[in-house]
């Protein structure tokens, strides 16, 4: 099987220190038969945390979520980005730093599909400064239920997110962790079991 | 099983004659053991065709799309939107307009994820008045590849759409049809096999 950091070295493209693309299996063009062994892997790791439920955010993380969540057999949310910021009563709310874009934006959740007192894990193709995932952990403490961990497929480790997520006590699994990059090369900081 | 009909009489809210929210199994919270039944039925429908690879438009279409794909184990491409018209070489375009939300956007591909010759099944969420299927057909032309069929969970009979991607001699195969509905009822075409 051909591994994560394989896969990443060979069809990644890093751009400056900071910037990797994996458009041609995880962010535009979707390599469902590899990707859905990172949802196998997923479930391998967090099988035992009675997970009720799998929470994404529109729109990277959502092929992951759904793919990983077969295995699990639960459903899957997607936090839906939006621009404007109008609070509903409906839903549970939280605003995102995007640092890429430079701007603000408010990721929301109905209360109709977080329940108090369940089981969430969270799934996201990437961690780096860990905004969004500190978004959907603000929603989830809002709905009053558990995060039972962070599945990450590629983590920026020299960047704050992970850090971040793990002082708060998050069990943050990510099956890639970036060390340093550049144009030439990508450091992995430990080798993943896919 | 629980058929894709019942499903939509159970769960889905008709407001007007001509909005249907599924959102608590298709469109916010995905309910993925039955989206798999849904994927794999395309796949039923379709795995005679030779299918490449999947092409669908973020965002709805995506998680269906991918578990449709794990059954033709072929890749999934997401069309992405923009609001810009920034026209780029490497992008295949297509302007789209939104009824719903009464604007034109336009959707891109990358060029180097559809190559010429390649046998392309398109999947979504909703068929309706057929904008963004006709805007992915547009795209499926200027990449020359052939259409080998489109995957529709739900279509709206009562509107456009699926009679002009029929008239495009496009294989449309939709799971519910709805003829007509109301806050009271919905009235399907056909019974499908799911």
């Amino acid at each position: 099987m051909n591994s994560l950091h394989q896969k990443i070295r060979e069809e990644g493209t890093v751009i400056g220190h900071e910037i990797l693309k994996v458009d041609s299996f995880l962010n535009h063009q979707l390599d469902i038969v590899f990707l859905d062994q990172v949802g196998r892997e997923f479930y391998e790791r967090f099988k035992d945390q009675k997970v009720d439920k799998i929470l994404t955010v529109e729109v990277s993380g959502i092929a992951i979520a759904a793919l990983a969540a077969r295995y699990f057999k639960v459903p899957v949310v997607f936090a839906k980005k939006l621009k404007s910021k109008t609070l509903h009563e409906e839903t549970y709310d939280a605003e995102v730093y995007s640092f890429t874009k430079k701007t603000t934006y408010q990721i929301k959740v109905s209360r109709k599909f977080l329940k108090e007192g369940e089981r969430v894990l969270l799934i996201d193709d990437f961690l780096a400064k860990g905004q969004a995932a500190l978004g959907l952990i603000e929603i989830c403490r809002q709905a009053g239920v558990t995060v039972v961990g962070a599945g990450i497929v590629i983590e920026k480790d020299f960047q704050e997110g992970g850090r971040m997520l793990r002082d708060q006590g998050i069990n943050v699994v990510s099956l890639a962790r970036i060390g340093t990059m550049d144009e030439t090369e990508i450091h992995f900081m430990e080798e993943g079991s896919i």
